[in-house]
């Protein structure tokens, strides 16, 4: 591909700003940041510039604008809806903030942690940790997702039960918008109504409004013990029941109500040699439940309190406690393999939604039984974050088709779910956000007036569109 | 005064729209939405207006917006920061939201509740109690306070420390646009990224960017029992450290840990008959710290176990526990009689501060210090919600000097306070807003691009400055 020549003078200048070895213009080597990490998209880039820190950013976002040239922002490059990755023009420039990645600040009376953007999650846990902390945010990419990309998109997981989505800790951030001025909104606050709350423009917004730099994080207590069940259910209703009165015996701190169906626990051990059914009864659903607290033995018998009296109650078929640290990781070992089982099964259609509470056991009974009646003998698998109302509603293709067949079959099992999901209130985009993939669909859904409100505010931060374009919004 | 035509077309207008006796033009009638509730400022109305229900605020927003009138919006009038009254022009229309006071949707299952803007939030918590929940926010003027108003400021309040300020409950918005438009975001989900998060916008914007009409908020677990003790310590570093091990020890939920100086305590005995000093011991400061949970007898001997071992390690110098519920609610009286209790004492000004947990202690310290410097025997009563870092910072008129000249000497103590703040990282706006009062304040101290971003957002959604003009930004 040939370069205009102000492209080219484009390049000089971000080599001049951050040194030959931090500006990537060789296609090969540019494949790490321009594929998605699942090969889903591939783009090209312009180049891939790695700044070192929040000055080196303003100058590459000045130096990109001045030229009007369109900016694709990359933390670990790990996103579910191809935010993460430029197009195809080879016109954009990809900035990843991997090299930013110093623990800026640790503050243990305040239990704040003050990290650059592309520090690992996991590396910010481990720091929360040797305070004495824990930062309330926990996924399946935490050992290569970074600061940066889980703020920017308010990312969800297994610990938003307990303290809320990622954009919940923040209470501060440090920008570069999208001319290259410098917000500087670092503060370690727990109340400030200085005005307007200018950090909630840039969580979530996947880096179309700014782009994030630091943040100031509020980590929550670390618990030493835990006690981690394994229940069996007969509904989605029974395990909100469950987590209810587990809430209410206030025996710690509820960290996770995780949801598997039955056909989960089929495939793990049809596929996986390492698991086994952990009851001997067999119900249509499953609830991982996790405790946290300060002593293991009392966590041990207030759990098994619960459980008991919800035996007793007929509020679940059968449970067990994890007798072991090691019985509790295999127990979530067995729910994080979920994803990976579905994949060896074949084809499957996914969606990351949401709806309330309540709703939720009428929401799941419908789509599973609209979903058979599209596609007979699809199966639908859905799991996750039951007690926060997000679940992963993805449906394994039917035994004997072709997976290609059945992906075709995509946008008829997308309306029923989505159909439903709208029906109920819920979200179409729970945790994973929006990117690339799911714009379209955002457009289509969300109502004019939330609309031109999301515009309006494009247009003010960012006016030529330059920061991830053609994403969110 | 003279009406011009314009205003006579409108207030007909409204009058049409709304019914002759919910539109009020009657200076006297007026007074009590005009007149900010203790009496520091008195505006003048075009008229108030109480529309029913939120058809009624468009059709009123519209018929301002056509008209070019600003408009202040009203909940509760208790207000500190002067934003809920009108100005002295007579040209705003004043929309009370007081008759907007229906609960709209209570769920038990995802622990919801949907309010309108008018109502009080004593009748939410009364609400969320029927259903075994509680409002996770609890101030002052909770008694006529209303949800529109305690969400369009972000309130703080004393349960800050366990569960965050005002919008971090609100799960979804229903708002009025400045051109009469309503944005209809009044989801009840714990996840949702579907596209920008618009709420955050009118959390906390005082009424400036929009008109919030209801809210869904996610309730916390209500608990049945709760240990109160009262704590004497040498400084804020040592409340502090002693909150710190309450949470480790896991005993239940840390409600609150307020400060209070022992000039307060001396105050409350000499001020009020019904007081009486807890401790027999006197300490520099004390600590009311409550921890609430399932079982009163697990609460009381954790909390004794934290204290005994904080009194063995040097940290407090003397504690007492509530020993039963009349002497809890004592403490707490004493607690909110401060503000009172300082009136009966003579001038004070007063400062809604916040730092950094880390520099606290120092800050409290140095500020103390430099007040006297700059004013001997000034009386500093610094007290509140240490836990998270938001202090009164009030400071009381010395015994023999005339509360005028005291009063006269505000900005020189203002300097002090407001220079350590700045110092130190800090808020000079906590929980109470900015409203009027701080506005030019807010000017002055914030950086340009925060500013800017600001501005760009009042642009972007109130571009002809109708709502709440003159407030905040």
């Amino acid at each position: 591909m040939a370069l205009s020549d102000s492209s080219h003078v484009l390049i000089q200048e971000l080599k001049s700003a951050l040194g030959e070895a931090h500006v990537v213009t060789d296609v090969a080597a540019a494949l790490p940041f321009t594929r998605e990490w699942r090969g889903r998209l591939e783009g090209r880039a312009l180049c891939v510039v790695s700044p070192a820190d929040t000055s080196q950013v303003q100058e590459v976002v000045r130096l990109c604008a001045a030229s009007r040239v369109p900016m694709t922002v990359q933390g670990g490059n790990t996103g579910l809806m191809g935010g993460q990755v430029p197009d195809e023009t080879g016109q954009e420039v990809v900035i990843s903030l991997k090299r930013m990645s110093r623990i800026r600040a640790q503050d243990s009376v305040g239990g704040t942690l003050t990290v650059e953007a592309g520090v690992v999650l996991a590396d910010a846990q481990a720091a929360a940790q040797e305070m004495g902390f824990e930062v309330p945010l926990s996924l399946a990419s935490e050992g290569s997702c970074t600061m940066g990309g889980v703020l920017s998109t308010n990312a969800g997981g297994t610990l938003t039960l307990a303290y809320g989505n990622a954009k919940a800790m923040v209470l501060g951030l440090e920008v570069v918008l999208a001319d290259g001025r410098l917000w500087q909104g670092l503060k370690s606050l727990r109340k400030d109504n200085m005005g307007y709350d200018l950090k909630q423009l840039f969580l979530g917004s996947e880096g179309t409004l700014g782009i994030i730099t630091a943040a100031s994080l509020a980590l929550v207590p670390a618990f030493p013990a835990k006690a981690v069940a394994f229940v069996g259910v007969q509904d989605a209703g029974a395990a909100l029941a469950l987590l209810q009165r587990t809430r209410e015996a206030a025996i710690g701190v509820v960290k996770a109500c995780e949801f598997i169906p039955d056909l989960g626990l089929e495939l793990l051990t049809q596929h996986m040699d390492w698991t086994r059914r952990p009851l001997e009864t067999q119900s249509p659903y499953y609830v991982l439940l996790e405790v946290d607290g300060h002593d293991n033995a009392a966590l041990e018998a207030g759990l098994d309190g619960v459980l008991m009296r919800a035996l007793e109650d007929g509020l679940i078929a059968d449970g067990m406690r994890a007798q072991s640290l090691e019985q509790a990781r295999l127990l979530w070992r067995m729910r994080h393999a979920l994803s990976e089982v579905q994949k060896m099964e074949g084809a499957s259609i996914k969606h990351d939604i949401s709806v309330p509470l309540d709703v939720l056991p009428a929401f799941l009974k419908e789509a599973e039984a609209a979903c058979l009646k599209a596609v007979p003998q699809c199966r639908p698998l859905p799991f996750g974050h039951v007690g926060d109302g997000n679940i992963h509603f993805n449906i394994s293709q039917p035994p004997h088709m072709q997976g290609a067949d059945f992906l075709a079959l995509r946008p008829v099992l997308e309306d029923v779910v989505h159909g439903l999901v709208k029906h109920y209130g819920g979200s179409l985009a729970a945790e994973h956000g929006v990117g690339r993939f799911k714009r379209d669909l955002l457009l289509e859904t969300l109502d004019p007036v939330a609309l031109s409100l999301m515009r309006s505010l494009k247009q003010a931060l960012d006016p030529h569109g330059l920061l991830n374009p053609h994403r969110v919004i």
